[in-house]
């Protein structure tokens, strides 16, 4: 067993591609557990930002993503109550909820398992940067 | 290794907070399976409730949260067909397709590695009374 | 600690029940772990397929959650930029955010521990038939 926390400093709203840095983290971690299979799981500390495993050989599929969940959730919304963080705080919050606060990857022959179209990202739902942080837990 | 069966009866549509029973068994698997760092997962056995990490500084971010889903989703939509079971049925389905079945939180120093902010909810999607049972496991 | 690779040939778009092969290569698994208690994660190692726990009783309600989601996200938006690999490829894309890349189920007696009315889907976002591959890893 083994733990790393990562730190990501986003630039704003979007999807931040970290398949690199959790690699490297991944890779710490494994060695540290003395594993060659197991399971890593990914967890990010906030509600208004999360993990997504997606393609990331088009830049433009990231994009559309970013800007179809932004119509589907827009700011400006009379429906929110919670307004006194700004106005992309709660549109933040229902887009954390639609989308994943764990994801959990194998491990296998001392690596992440990752199909050959896939990268992990961290997706911020703020409209400013943002300091986030993910914990990387390695397991047999 | 440990494993705890959270028994909750909710009192109907909507996000419960469960974080202070999900801390207490979790510390009494912590304990059993004598770790100090490792992972927790929350298993719901439920295909019309599911679990969420969410803001529970402020209520109005879950009731937010409940309003924009039933909005999204709501009851009496034409193109269900599956409605034996109650108008309320088949949107709890397609919420909780949305939303969370497992979420897992590294364990750290023997606590549950929740964000400043994070709380953990037991998401009920049926209108009426819930008996929901969520199942705890900690591990290495 | 055990790792499966299972295919799943699926005959096109929609939610196909897997719950047989699994609980089958689970039952593996956890007999070349020697454990009777655990967790099994299933990861999909694709960015437009996904992976759902829900009713396998009534078939309408997947049929249901396919039409739902179909409307929610259909082919032929405007919005999309990334449209070379086919007019179903970035709906597939935002489905697949929508829903799970990972879901962990806990180990109880042996087996997994899967709720009365829970089934466990691939659920295809392509139009066409599609070869997909699901890690399934059980641990202590």
């Amino acid at each position: 067993m083994s733990i790393r926390r990562i730190r990501c400093l986003v630039g704003g709203q979007g999807l931040h591609e970290i398949t690199e840095r959790v690699e490297q983290k991944a890779a710490e971690a494994i060695a540290e557990a003395e594993i060659q299979e197991g399971l890593c799981t990914l967890y990010v500390r906030h509600t208004s930002a999360s993990l997504i495993i997606q393609e990331n050989a088009d830049p433009a599929v990231c994009r559309d993503l970013e800007d179809w969940l932004d119509r589907l959730v827009p700011t400006g919304d009379p429906l929110y109550t919670h307004t006194e963080e700004g106005p992309d705080d709660m549109p933040a919050h229902i887009k954390a909820a639609l989308t994943a606060t764990s994801v959990s990857i194998p491990v296998l022959d001392g690596r992440l398992a990752l199909g050959t179209w896939q990268g992990i990202f961290l997706w911020e739902h703020r409209h400013a940067r943002g300091d986030r942080e993910v914990i990387l837990h390695v397991g047999p």
